[in-house]
């Protein structure tokens, strides 16, 4: 690795030198997990370069193939994984000034990878009308390329399914790192290999996507006395065919009270809140379904309440958002990512919750999944100990739960625990030396890893 | 019934008094059914009139309500149960002339009932990319105000379920038969008292429906070797959250090689065809989808195609326009309505399809109820007898399958063979006399009627 080297040969881009700038840079949301905290606060990169335009990311892949210098990708920083910090130092290539929309047109855009996802849906709203699919709840500030990269599905999965289903990415252009950079285009089965890679394969230069109805979508809250009910509720609403909503997130108690701040005096202790994007179209049919369930009180519809402070949008009490709010405010707090699915899903939810106390508090999306309402648990737990996130962990697989671990920094572990042979088959020829985002493919690093305790990648840079 | 004196006081609306067009505007699409042809073929109204305005319409109304004189309404008469035809005579309300669009915004229209579908697209389509969620195969000469009337759902149902879904109709606007006519508004529950009613209970003036994208959508013909894995391959593809589509028909060989003219030469007696819309952007996730079943085979896409003459949109091989094309050619076709839901729908389907020979021909649509995929059947079957007929009926039902008997033109029968207590309910509320569409709710005439045969309305006008 000729760090000197690489960025003599690149010091004529936006070369970013400053210590305190590139551990900034070079860090992600990874502190929501207090294991992957313990493991990579200290890592940072050696410089930052932001790339302006495909040449200029095939100049710095060229140069850092010649210079043995890993290259870690980046958007905005906003996932969960450590998926955008460069374990191994190097080049952390951020993607900011890639922002340029290249075409709109019905049911989709073109445009480059490091736009924040706010601007791209405000882009296309005022062409046509027209917004993403589905989002990270970090849209105001999450990028694209770095929600394909590094994301899995969002506010919008309640329609139409994650991002990994047909038909949810379009296509991708990608530079590989190899001595002379290759340009590809990845379209259907293809797809697979670069998304949700972190980058380890390729580095996605372009994307298109499939575009929805950008409607007025109004946030609604409802609260519910009984968690199950709440549960029921929310995938009740979700199998409703003609009700048009775009978020359906299950808080139970004390979340919204203990962790909401404007939710306070509005909610109690006791209530589970129901947390909802509905189109303005189908708020009729949406109360027309609420008043179908007598407990079920709508405390807050954004276009007519009494709240003195507004709460702002909706999506930003979903998904990782739920967690950040809690974490705020209760620092021990951490979470898990939980799939409940199969027919009997909510049984399996009920399972989970009778078996723990208030160490654990049930967070739940509702996704599509084969054409199938189910529950994606962002469990928030009070946090102890490692080995006792391990054993809450091993209590969801025995109750027939499978668990996406956030408490982990590689591919396999974070996803099911097996290799993606699709990404690892194009590692192979799109990264001969191993230099993209080093230590999150297990499977490059140790082909044979049985997954006995948490993956410790042999490459990571100590701590100064 | 005074018919003399309500014409007389309706002389300076639009009246028809021309027998022969009299009978044209009596007559609806009833001859589908054999059973309803032997019945009903004589039916014709005293005479039709053509209302402007909501004012007329209540005009009508007040003048035939204190003459005796019944009214049926009717849009273009496309539909299938005899529901449009003047069992007693009297007045023919025919809505032609009521065809304002009154508001478009992102996400619902308001107009007028009498309004052809297929402009109604054409207006929302130019104003702002908007079409109605889901229409019938009529759609080029029906009137939203007889759909949401007369029909159940149709093409968009694979992604919108039905029209007595919540949210699929936002509000009616309705004036009922008394001496004084009310104009009532309804939305949310109250909505199911009129719509699906025939007209038995009320006249709808106006209409407010949401409206979804509309896509240039592709027309996708595909041929599988098997029947089995045809239907499996339409029930997966309409799993699939990303793909957009809005129509999936499949159809049993030799279906498309004996009763679709343009596929001449393009199908074998032994392929099975399913008929798909495709939105433009989904065709990549859709090519990848079908690419994963090595059987199927993409022999048309109307974007791109070689075939000497084009065969037309899509959705006019699917839903009733099948069995059109069917009896067009072969007169004895008539068909059934067959609802094949739960987790062993294919199975069911398969079921039924062993215990027939060429007697029965499987058509399919996919839906979407309660949030699930499931199959509508609307089987084609080569009529003998009534008895025959009935006993098809049956075994279907032995079988674990819903009839909804288009061979019967009464609510109930083509319905579940109960009575829909809200309809009923607001009938007497809002046609206290019975003379709106008589003949059509079996609770009105005969309460305590036990379904032991085709229900025959005791005030059919005897043929002259």
């Amino acid at each position: 690795m000729d760090i000197a080297a690489a960025k003599a040969a690149l010091a004529h881009l936006e070369l970013d030198e400053n210590p305190t700038s590139i551990r900034a840079k070079s860090r992600d949301f990874f502190w929501y997990s207090p294991v992957l905290k313990a493991r990579l606060d200290h890592v940072t990169a050696d410089f930052v370069i932001s790339p302006r335009s495909e040449a200029e990311v095939i100049e710095v892949l060229r140069v850092c193939h010649a210079h043995g210098v890993p290259v870690t990708v980046r958007g905005a920083g906003t996932g969960n994984y450590g998926q955008a910090m460069p374990l191994a130092g190097g080049c952390v290539l951020h993607m900011k000034n890639m922002v340029a929309i290249k075409a709109i047109a019905p049911g989709r855009v073109i445009c480059e990878p490091g736009i924040v996802i706010r601007d791209l849906d405000a882009a296309t709203r005022a062409h046509s009308g027209q917004e993403l699919r589905m989002c990270p709840s970090t849209a105001a500030t999450a990028t694209i390329g770095g929600f394909i990269a590094g994301g899995s599905g969002g506010v919008g999965s309640v329609r139409w399914g994650a991002l990994r289903d047909l038909g949810n990415i379009i296509r991708l252009r990608v530079v590989t790192m190899e001595a002379a950079p290759s340009v590809l285009e990845f379209t259907g089965e293809e797809l697979h290999r670069v998304s949700h890679a972190y980058g380890t394969n390729g580095i996605i230069t372009e994307v298109e996507m499939p575009l929805a109805p950008a409607y007025d979508w109004l946030g609604v809250f409802v609260t519910l006395p009984d968690f199950a009910a709440a549960a029921q509720f929310g995938a009740d609403l979700a199998r409703q065919d003609g009700i048009l909503v775009k978020l359906v997130t299950v808080c139970e108690a004390p979340v919204a009270d203990a962790y909401f701040q404007r939710f306070k005096g509005r909610v109690t202790a006791a209530d589970h809140v129901v947390i909802l994007m509905v189109a303005p179209h189908a708020m009729d049919g949406f109360l027309t379904f609420a008043a179908r369930y007598p407990e079920a009180q709508v405390i807050y519809r954004s276009d007519a309440h009494d709240w003195p402070r507004d709460p702002g949008v909706a999506y930003e009490y979903g998904w990782n958002h739920t967690t950040l709010r809690a974490l705020k405010v209760e620092p021990s707090i951490t979470y898990l990512q939980v799939r409940y699915a199969g027919p009997d899903f909510l049984a399996k939810i009920a399972a989970v919750r009778a078996r723990f106390g208030p160490e654990l508090m049930q967070h739940l999306e509702v996704m599509r999944e084969g054409g199938q309402v189910i529950y994606a648990g962002l469990t928030l737990v009070r946090f102890t100990t490692e080995d006792r996130l391990e054993e809450i962990v091993r209590i969801h697989e025995d109750l027939g739960c499978m668990i996406f671990n956030p408490h982990r920094y590689t591919l396999e572990e974070g996803g099911r625990q097996s290799v993606d042979d699709r990404q690892l088959a194009f590692k192979r020829e799109a990264d001969p030396q191993g230099l993209l985002n080093p230590g999150k493919m297990i499977a490059w690093d140790v082909p044979d890893w049985a997954y006995q305790g948490i993956y410790a990648y042999a490459g990571l840079r100590a701590a100064e």
